[in-house]
């Protein structure tokens, strides 16, 4: 018979933190914590398995599983000394989730089960607590007709509506009736009735009687988590988050203990180090006589945990380890067990009962950017891990945070925050105000920049929160759904910012008199809490000067294969890129130098030439600008190879299309306005996608190439006799065809040996090589190698070829596509490895057979995507470049791809 | 010693027909001629392997070359019995090229070399004729200068300049001064004061002597020739003719033989067979008195050769059938002597000397279509040829001038073009110009020919189009849209006809000083790219009618193994093709039957539509017009497998982009202007050709692929009602990932199962496959494959895209590219073979790997191209597919490839 269940609990458990794929991330957890000594409630895990073969088998369960829930429950009897559904010494469970990655909040979770008339009294002998049985019974009642039986009855109202909605509504009309400020104020025996009322209405609304049964409601439970595998939440968070479908959840049973069983009863969660700066410092909240859901949801204000963990919301309240001073003792050998065990930042919850510390959970913990990095590196110095695991500890995405703005310190001060709340995720952000995540969403489709201020957030509003500069929440504490949300993606977040009068129907933020409407711009700052009206100014952090983040991107460097460089025009971005590590540039686009007043007049003085002679007029004024360009960024990456690629867009991009501008040029340059228009009209193509540009213009117009090529040459040449070192890379674009190069090359070499001889030099180092951008290039990269020093990939053109698609026109279905799942990803960001990758892996082959010297690297935007640049060590790039501040990114993911081979 | 010089005459020779390669194809026919007992005047052919010798070694020839001439010309005197130099019996001797391919007129001759004061004595003595002597020398003297020492001088005057233009301006000064009409009035001793001015007019221009020694005079012509090879009009040539530089030239000299030796001497050229008609006839031009030069230059009006050459220019002419019976009768023998050696119609030069019948030269015969197709078959029945040499002799571009009207060759000739195009739909057409469709429609339908003559063409120009003789357009290449309409309909079209500047306003077309207006009539040579003003004659073959050319197609279909279908969007098409041997339609555009009134307004209601149920009304409108095309198209085909492609052009084809036609369109679809305006700027691209079209289309809108699909569907299931064999193929285009094609096949199979539910069938037969027209499909086609019943490349889009040429857009850069020899010929009209071809290959193999029971065939432009057909077969595709007028083409163009293979 297969084992389809795990048991855990009394210091021993069938299974351990290896077999996470088959009893899902807590499950492992609960079992590992369990092996190594650490209290847990005794359960048990049914396997992730069983979520397949449930769903196979049109929700039933495979045959033995039955048989084994019934031993694993005599299993725990034993352990903790109460029987599940015993009338006399009852054990209540709880029935939670846990897939193989930490999915929270996307599924189904019912608290107290096996609570019912028959076990009821029993356990107020037991606790001597009437109050809290019938509370616990509410409880169970109102989370298992939401959770188990609305879904059975085929009903799926909005989030927040149904049968929960109208069960509080009765709790509030109660409360209201008699005047009870808190719901801890009803009676024992007015909770009694209201149970009673919860269970007519139930029958009432879903047509079903509760059912009054522990092992109903066990198995109940346990169906409706393996369901919300399948509900819209989970399915849309697996999409974004890429987790496939077969993974299927984990169903874990665990004894309840509870945390809100008096004042000797507390329930907390906590992170052994600080999931926002990665301080090595234990960090908290808590909360006495409180379940669990009551520190997440924000209703009260959490407790910190220690010194470390007070803030401004919390610093007039008690600390545990000033008030449950021997629990906190415990809980903090705990942390270091923990820690010491699982090699790595723990995000742990436990509850005291009645003055006994359980821990509930044990899981890695989520952290920011900048935590990651610190955490990373104090681990590897403390000996807790190697460098190989530092770097693999952090998501070439979290360096970005680090990259990321904040609002500039030396002026923050000038301004007046409007109000503050908690400092959830660092970092600052700027926007114009939405109070819906749709409508954030549709100011972000539209370019906006957005801040989403809400009174909390839920996971549906997680694609608005995606969207949006920063996130704010009128409650909830630093583990709400919102600051975990944001933390995960770097996102600047201020959460409990209880001044903050949000009205949505209207449309208004007020704070005392100050009204701010939906799209008012405010600030936000993630690291202090503030917030302020209006747009303050962001800078962005040094890496340079960041000792922990330099020694973690050395540690990078020594590990990774493949060269970064980076894409830069001008020399301000050749310098911060060489500061973030870049190793050269890899593309240097020509044609944004030509814009300028002077440089444009000249330009399309060459555009509306109508001979030679008249062209190469125009070209030489543009000359000495090109030269002294050149010179400004061969003199910032001196010593590292800088690729400046020809002439690419088609000419039309430089000449204007307005009456107005057409008059005014034509008039500048002494031609009739006609004949500008004429040839205006001639220059317009109906694909310029695939038009007349890139090396066809330097074929048909070999002065362009000729001009380009000297300005380059003439400044490395003037550069060497300044005793500078440059290294030119000249790279035709375009090339479909290797006598496309080989025509190119020729009139380069031409060049190169005219500015030898007038600069009368003996040498003059360079390299000419070509854009692998057009499908046919990458088909017949064997010819076109013989031509070639080097090769560099653009991969956004090479895509737009090779899928059929116009960057600028797929918006109308690309979008449509990703989301049917056409493609993985939107393949303009992350290559597309199957058809595109294909074409960079047969060139790269063909080039290198050619000629083994071929330098190959990559200049698309693809450069400084992770996934992209893991594929692009596979296929053996010797380089990746993208933006400046995309280059330790990519340094970290180059590093990240060497170790995982 | 290397054997270098090769001797014929006398009915011997040291080499022959199979020494080509050595010889070149003037010596080794010669050569052969001789063995095979035809009187041919002794000589010797220094090899081919002589001119790369010589240009190897700086102009010098190879050790043993010079004694080997000498020992030739001592065979020659032997054979002719006068001996080179000698000044008593003096051999004149021509000197000339002779490449393995005939490179006409491209190359240097001299003749009459030999001819000096030292033999010219000798020669008058000889044949008692000062004045023909001294006209030799006169003669050999202007050549000489102009072909030999003008350029040892190292001067290149342009063509029809210098020294050539001098000496012939001095004669004309002398027949001036003397008053002579005639170059042959000018008495002898004129001659040779004439001779010896021209001698000091060379001293004083080229600065060198005239080399009054035989020898000498041989050498430097023997030189001359080799130089030649390597002059711009040869190099120039050869580029265009694909001939490799290393293959070299000989050079023959041979005894000069003198038809202007008086009324006794004669020379012409003849053909074994009529090559206009293909008629066993011989068929030839002489002259009396007269060399080789004067008949083919067009001084003289030439004579018949016999009856069956007579023509309008020569009848009052004397036949040489009539006037040298005995000589005829010679000729006319080696005629049939030719014939029965070589199995093919030659071309051959003849001249009588003193009555004495000398062959000069034999080659096999051009001809035009209609003759090689008569010739092939006639030849083979006649037992000279087997089938497959018959298939192999006629070019399948010969075939293109049986099907359409053509010119009157026979008259041609005496027009002036106005301008000149590219020749994008062959054949000749006569008409009116009109510059709108609309017009075209107008006066088309009051029974006026027309030529409709635009910048460029568009979708709406349909109509006009085809009510049209001929098209013409301004803009454009040769898969312009024009270029792609009219061939399909098998029209006459000239493109991309630059020098023609079109005012529809003024209603004139300018070229350089001429215009003209609407209504003015021109003839159009679609073969040829001409444009001619008036009406000139025009010829029709009716190919069903022709025997000869439906025999020569049976044989063609015995012997290839590529299926041949055609591309059809109307019945009367499929019907034309079927006739022509279709065996299937291999793409029907939808597209083109949502022209038309109606249509067109349900269309633009269809994409104007807000939501689903708005657009799904309007494609209901459109469902019955659809059907009943497809009914026609499968009853046309009826039994033969019919492939629709389903919507493919992006949606802003359909929309009108005037103010008034959007006005109008608001109106009757009752919606607001602003509205209409909007949506048509939401569907603007800025590349359309890699857009929101193909099946990005039928994803977005699944309602439109199901339209189509029930449309069709239906056509089938209710002609298979009525006992009609229909074969529908439902082709998804421009699929570039497997899972697309996935999706539209599974509304398909959807429709399918309702269409067979609602007309009770219990089976409906038909296939779906894709398009590969996206590089990605191509290179992922081992996914594709698992999806699809057939492939069908669509190598226009798989060109456009593999090469990043927008075909639109690609006349400003392409041209130069097939001029440059950076693409051997036009990517779009013959397969790109080493990088689209590539693809081909790879989906091909890849595909079927898959899916080996994958039909697989083309349906792009090139399927009627020879080139490209001998690929596809090679590729090993099941069929290729082309315009209803290339089919017979295609027939005999894989006829040819199973040969050659």
């Amino acid at each position: 018979m297969e084992k389809y269940v795990y048991t855990f609990g009394g210091s021993e458990a069938e299974g351990n933190t290896t077999m996470v794929n088959t009893l899902g991330g807590k499950g492992a957890n609960l079992a590992e914590m369990c092996q190594i000594g650490v209290p847990v409630p005794a359960g048990f895990t049914i396997i992730t398995d069983v979520c397949n073969l449930y769903y196979e088998n049109d929700g039933n369960y495979p045959e033995g599983v039955t048989e084994q829930v019934d031993n694993a429950l005599r299993y725990m009897a034993s352990v903790m000394g109460s029987t599940f559904g015993d009338p006399q010494n009852p054990l209540l469970v709880s029935v939670r989730s846990g897939a193989r990655k930490s999915m929270p909040g996307m599924m189904e979770t019912v608290l107290n089960v096996g609570l019912s008339p028959k076990t009821m009294e029993g356990l107020i002998k037991k606790t001597g607590n009437p109050r809290f049985v019938y509370d616990a019974y509410r409880r169970l009642i109102t989370m298992y007709a939401d959770v188990v039986m609305e879904k059975a009855a085929g009903m799926e109202p909005e989030e927040g509506q149904g049968i929960r909605l109208l069960l509080e509504e009765m709790m509030e009309e109660l409360k209201k009736e008699k005047g009870y400020a808190l719901d801890s104020d009803i009676p024992a025996d007015e909770l009694k009735t209201l149970c009673d009322g919860y269970k007519a209405k139930i029958k009432e609304v879903l047509g079903s009687e509760f059912p009054d049964d522990a092992m109903a409601q066990l198995w109940g439970a346990v169906g409706a988590v393996f369901k919300s595998w399948n509900g819209k939440r989970a399915v849309s968070y697996r999409r974004i988050e890429g987790i496939p479908e077969e993974w299927g959840t984990a169903v874990n049973v665990q004894s309840m203990v509870f945390g809100n069983m008096g004042e000797n009863s507390a329930t907390g969660v906590a992170f052994t180090r600080n999931p926002a700066t990665g301080e090595n410092e234990f960090y908290g909240e808590w909360l006495t006589n409180a379940q669990g859901e009551d520190v997440v949801a924000g209703i009260r204000t959490p407790f910190a945990i220690n010194a470390h963990s007070i803030n401004a919301a919390n610093e007039e309240l008690p600390t545990m380890e000033l008030k449950y001073r021997e629990i906190y003792k415990q809980l903090l050998d705990i942390r270091d067990k923990l820690e010491a065990h699982y090699h790595d930042m723990q995000d742990v919850e436990f509850t005291v009962q009645e003055g006994r510390l359980w821990m509930l959970q044990t899981r890695v913990g989520k952290r920011n950017g900048p935590a990651a990095v610190r955490m990373a590196v104090e681990m590897c110095r403390e000996g807790m891990i190697d460098e190989e695991t530092a770097i693999m500890r952090v998501m070439p995405s979290q360096l970005d945070e680090l990259l990321h703005p904040m609002i500039d310190p030396a002026t923050e001060g000038r301004y007046t925050p409007l109000a503050l709340g908690l400092p959830a995720g660092p970092g600052g952000g700027s926007g114009k105000i939405v109070l819906t995540a749709e409508r954030a969403e549709e100011l972000a489709e539209a370019g906006e920049k957005v801040v989403l201020v809400r009174a909390e957030t839920s996971p549906e509003d997680v694609h608005g929160m995606h969207v949006s500069q920063a996130i704010v929440t009128a409650k909830g504490g630093m583990t709400s759904h919102a600051a975990l949300v944001a933390r995960g993606w770097g996102k600047t977040c201020v959460v409990g910012c209880g001044a903050l009068d949000i009205n949505v129907s209207k449309g208004t933020v007020t704070v005392d008199d100050t009204v701010l409407k939906e799209g008012d711009i405010v600030t936000v700052n993630g690291t202090t809490g503030n917030i302020y009206v209006g747009e303050l100014p962001l800078i962005v952090l040094d890496p340079e000067k960041n000792e922990l983040l330099s020694t973690f991107l050395g540690w990078c460097d020594e590990k990774r294969r493949l060269g970064v460089r980076t894409n830069a025009d001008r020399p301000e971005d050749a310098e911060q890129a060489r500061r973030f590590g870049a190793e050269g540039i890899g593309l240097t686009r020509t044609e944004h130098m030509f814009f300028g007043e002077e440089r444009i007049l000249a330009m399309r003085e060459m555009i509306l030439a109508e001979h030679v002679e008249e062209r190469e007029k125009a070209l030489a004024k543009l000359l000495p600008y090109q030269r002294a360009d050149f010179k400004g960024l061969l003199t910032a990456m001196a010593g590292l190879p800088v690729t400046v690629r020809l002439l690419d867009p088609p000419l039309h991009e430089f000449v204007p299309h307005e009456k107005e501008l057409i008059e005014e040029l034509a008039e500048a340059i002494g031609k009739d306005v006609d004949e500008v228009n004429a040839r205006i009209e001639q220059l317009t193509e109906l694909n310029p996608m695939l038009g007349h540009r890139g090396c066809r213009l330097g074929i048909s117009y070999p002065e362009v190439t000729r001009m380009q090529a000297r300005a380059l040459l003439e400044a490395a040449a003037e550069l060497k006799q300044e005793g500078i070192d440059a290294r030119p890379e000249i790279m035709v674009p375009l090339v479909g065809n290797h006598k496309e190069l080989a025509d190119q090359k020729a009139l380069i070499l031409e060049v190169a040996e005219e500015v030898k001889r007038e600069k009368g030099l003996d040498e003059l180092h360079f390299l000419i090589g070509t854009m692998i951008e057009v499908p046919r290039a990458a088909l017949t990269a064997f010819e076109v190698a013989a031509e070639a020093q080097f090769f560099s990939f653009g991969t956004n053109d090479l895509t737009q070829m090779t899928c059929g698609f116009s960057r600028d026109d797929s918006g109308s279905f690309l979008p449509g596509y990703v989301k049917k799942g056409i493609y993985g990803a939107d393949p303009f960001q992350s290559i597309d490895q199957e058809g595109v990758g294909q074409l960079v892996d047969i060139a790269t082959e063909r080039g290198r057979e050619r000629n083994p010297s071929l330098k190959v690297g990559i200049c698309g935007e693809h450069g400084g995507d992770p996934a992209s640049i893991a594929f692009f060590d596979r296929v053996g790039l010797d380089y990746v470049s993208c933006s400046p501040f995309r280059v330790p990114i990519a340094r970290l993911a180059a590093a990240q791809a060497s170790i995982q081979k």
